[in-house]
């Protein structure tokens, strides 16, 4: 495979660069006869989109996405269904400087030494445009998964500050421009974010996403187990440094007594765990409790600091990245991750469903 | 696909169960007239064996593997080589404690919950047993790689107990039973360890990973990017609730200015990085500095200390796991990690030739 | 995987349905740095575009192919090239009666019972509309091949009518409406299908699809033989019945003698084979050899006659279907085989350079 | 991928060369809690068995299969199935001639060409031995349909001899050395292979495939339509030279209302064709009639007949066979050809289910 889907029996593939004419994505294996229309897309994409706080790059994208296909009457028709982004806002800027330059942090580099070709504007292919198809097949996933599969995520810590997770409220975090589940935490980032933004720097963060109502059984040992594909969708989101699981690197610190969930019956039969420190998640599949992963995001390599870099020319110099970025992309991961966890939910739940029935 | 292969080009596929009569894998898409024998795999199964100190278990597998296919006269034919290994120490004990129980922490309630049967012998296809087929594998994938990448593991953190990066030495790690690259922690940890051993507990570790070597321009983004491969690589390893690439989840913490690393030429007309906490990888692909990848490894569930469980007839239960087994699994966890990492590079560097000849 | 791709590392994912807003599709693993234009697709396109004798279907459909990616300054960039082609000649039919009523012969009732639902306009996602998009993904994979590699297609069967092969002239494919090799068998077909048309009825055909220049070596064994991804491509051909490579079904008469290819040296050193009863093709490996290729497509069965069918609603009844179609789809199929031929030797292509450099 | 496998959900990979220490495979995808034992896929090896009669080669194998892992306590668990047969009748025999030269008609070249290297003892890789682990696979698949779906095959022709289908007999299948189901064509047929092997020579066949009971709706368009997956199945055989389905070739001679295959409603609601050229699938997916594929199988290139060659060192040479061979290896493809139907059922079955529930 080439490397542009993601999937297996619900599989997407992407395409598109950041100032290209369009966007697209083609979503595979998606059930006949749901219900789906652009608006049900849209509401994600929205979301996502750049440019509505202070917080998050100024790019103004309509990002209005179009359904060509696989859609009849209404609904899905089990064929793939291709959508498309028309690029509104490429303004026609100046890439003299960016043109030639590596900017450090960036993907320009090993695009350059990988293809020996790169399309520098706006990042091209690595701009984290392309995420957009990612929330829109998410959004056909979460069809998919149905109403009893939630799907939430959060900002839980940017740079050094943690939230307080005993405050955690899922209401807040659709109060505050950060995704942030905890309303001080959010009050007090405010002023941090603006400094950084105003010292033209930068900042990263955590993102926790949360899947709640999934059976015990999704995973396929030993190489697609749901979790090493949950790293694997998650360590692909544009900045993304580290994916843990449950406890995840705290894990290390604990005692087999301490780590493993005991579990009791509950009177109707079901079985309760008495912890979650395995994230929902044992020996690669679910056990039916939360799903819980987290990612680091890396601070944006794009910063109003001079750096120092190499030409393509093979000279020493330096380089500062004018124009809208976010001092935060940590904040625009949220709704990345959770379209990514939808997606691995959907495979998974196909794949379960043809082998064990 | 269905779960039990791992890779595209170099790709290896896994059977067997830890006490069935052999585990076994086929490995496919080894380039041909590679110099290939048996010793070249038994070295680094050996070095993964459990039973060669008293911190890990003391099941006792001579782990010989044969050559099946693919090798004629000492040389790769190219044609998928199958390995063998027969399981000789599968002590007929008494299960029926772990058969009607799941023991808290393992795979034994998913298994169940999945398919609806399992074979609880010794964690059956859970168990880490089926790793040693991975060690084989890459070290097949070494051979691939050539002598120009270096690929070596260390245990830096047990339990809470991190090591001096200071002090690295990797000519201690081949000195101590834990890989440690810091020759006074792994010191001090061995009485750390007989102590939790002594009380039948257990403790996480983490793992890193090293390539040196590695050219510029691996990884196939968006969705194949070298970072997402290796985690799920390094995740998809037994007990793995962690994956970070570079500075990892401390790179939520940076600054943009201090995150990116910054670049200058070498006199050669090569290029230099300022630092490294890319880990090697940018955009998903390599950059030509090392790559450095790092996990966490829960402590075991099978501890001396009675946890509350449920049965498989929907009863409260309480359950020890008695028999050998490792207090720190990490330990084994390193040979694992750094075949992972030779297998993912190996994938890799053949797609590259692929695509970009 | 779900169906909608072609290919492994030179892979083509293809969207769309005949009476939607647009087709498109999505051609990943590209070698950077090709000179790639729309105009190099259109070429391709615009022979295969149907309505341009009175032999083919009326729809009159400008196909013109837009580039939505991938391409950067009239260069390939090695990420995913997007392509689309608007759906024009929608006309809004009255489709009551194929709505209810299974055209026998079509993908009508198939569809139906495999999903449940079906868009009925012009065959939906079974139309042959499809099909432009591997011409296009063919046009990319053609690129790649480069020039010493020559692929060609032609009509060598009508109905009960065969060319004469001893009459073959390249030259005269591009002189007739049939891309018949044999002038004569051309001239006397016009009147054939001339009949059949007024008549109301269809007829089968022969395409046959040889690649010139194709070194030795390419194929995958033992299940992705070249023969085997050939077939695969050229039984995916809406309409296709049967496919054979070389001597092909003529070989279950063959004596051993008679059958395989002697071979000789050339005075150059290179190796001559004194027939191609092989087509090109030993052990899944091609030879060095023209690679020859021969399927048969049965008549289209969009016929003005009636035939016997049922309705959605469990009834018998009639149908004939009216409107625009081709009386032998045959003719349309052969640039479509030379296209598949051509994404099926690039794939393996790349793969042989990944394995064996 | 790397072309040892076949199949997506129920998939097996093989290794393991004709002369090499054993053969194997992994079947991958398995349903859990099917019953299983050896017997259940000995039952098929022994029928595909060579040496049973004097037309087949008198190379003595028990093929005595081993279930290695994934089966527990008589059930399946859901985990790979590895499968092993030891390879016993490699008679230590001279192969000095072989060595250097190519047999014409043979892979003998073409691996050479591909890998630089070939294991030349029996045919290494190339072999027909490799087929018993299709078999085996097979036995597998066809656990996973279940009684309902009942697969047969035939040969229906052999050499220019070809039977009268209107005296059709399964049961006479099982009592010729041909599987022939037509009793005088194999009376007939016995004298004319005898001819052939004390001339030396050898001679191609035709086999046909029939499933029976498959419902409507396998197959998933527009690339992995069913009769495109059966096209890869069986043109992968070795030594198949084409494949058709249904009307196959003669599809080509048809009119549109001699084609397309009328239909009607049956008192119970079910739909009844009133002729099958489809061969049960139309769109690339099932129609609930059987599914009717045949293919050529060339003869066997090792004859007593001397033939012009060339050898390693790029001599002119001439070459003869000796040793045992089968005078016509259609005979065995029969049984392969089976078992490849089977595996490609069982896997749409599964996607299937995935996709459509």
């Amino acid at each position: 495979m080439s490397g542009n889907g993601f999937g297996h029996l619900f599989r997407f593939t992407t395409f598109g660069e950041s100032h290209g004419p369009a966007i697209g994505c083609v979503v595979e294996g998606v059930p006949p006869r749901l219900p789906l229309a652009e608006s049900d897309i849209q509401f994600w994409l929205d979301r996502r989109r750049p440019g509505q706080s202070r917080f998050t790059t100024q790019r103004k994208e309509p990002d209005a996405v179009r359904i060509l296909s696989g859609v009849f009457e209404g609904l899905t028709t089990g064929t793939p269904i291709g959508l498309l982004i028309e690029n509104v806002d490429t303004r026609s800027k100046d890439y003299s400087d960016i043109k030639d330059k590596f900017r450090p942090g960036h993907a320009d580099y090993t695009y350059w030494k990988k293809y020996g070709i790169r399309d520098y504007r706006g990042g091209g292919r690595s701009s984290a445009r392309e995420t957009a198809m990612r929330v829109a097949a998410g959004a056909i996933a979460r069809k998919i998964l149905g109403d009893s599969i939630r799907i939430r995520g959060a900002l839980v810590q940017m740079g050094p500050h943690r939230i307080d997770r005993e405050a955690w409220d899922w209401a807040a975090v659709e109060d505050n421009p950060f995704w942030c589940p905890d309303r001080k935490a959010a009050q007090s980032w405010k002023g941090y974010l603006d400094k950084l933004r105003k010292d033209g720097s930068s900042i990263g963060a955590v993102v926790e996403i949360v899947a709640e109502g999934v059976p015990a059984g999704l995973g396929a040992p030993v190489y697609n187990k749901l979790d090493a594909d949950l790293a694997s969708a998650m360590m692909g989101i544009n900045a993304a440094k580290s994916v843990e699981i449950g406890a995840g690197l705290r894990a290390a610190e604990l005692r087999g007594e301490e780590n493993a969930d005991e579990m009791r019956m509950n009177p109707d039969g079901s079985v309760r765990f008495l912890s979650n420190n395995a994230g929902g998640i044992l020996g690669g599949i679910s056990t039916g409790q939360d799903i819980v992963v987290r990612f680091a995001v890396k601070p944006t390599s794009s910063i109003l600091i001079p750096r120092k870099t190499v030409t393509v020319h093979g000279e020493d110099s330096d380089i500062l990245t004018k124009g809208r970025h976010d001092p935060c992309v940590g904040i625009r991961a949220v709704p990345i991750g959770e379209a990514m966890m939808a997606c691995v939910l959907a495979d998974h739940m196909m794949r379960q469903r043809a082998q064990c029935g």
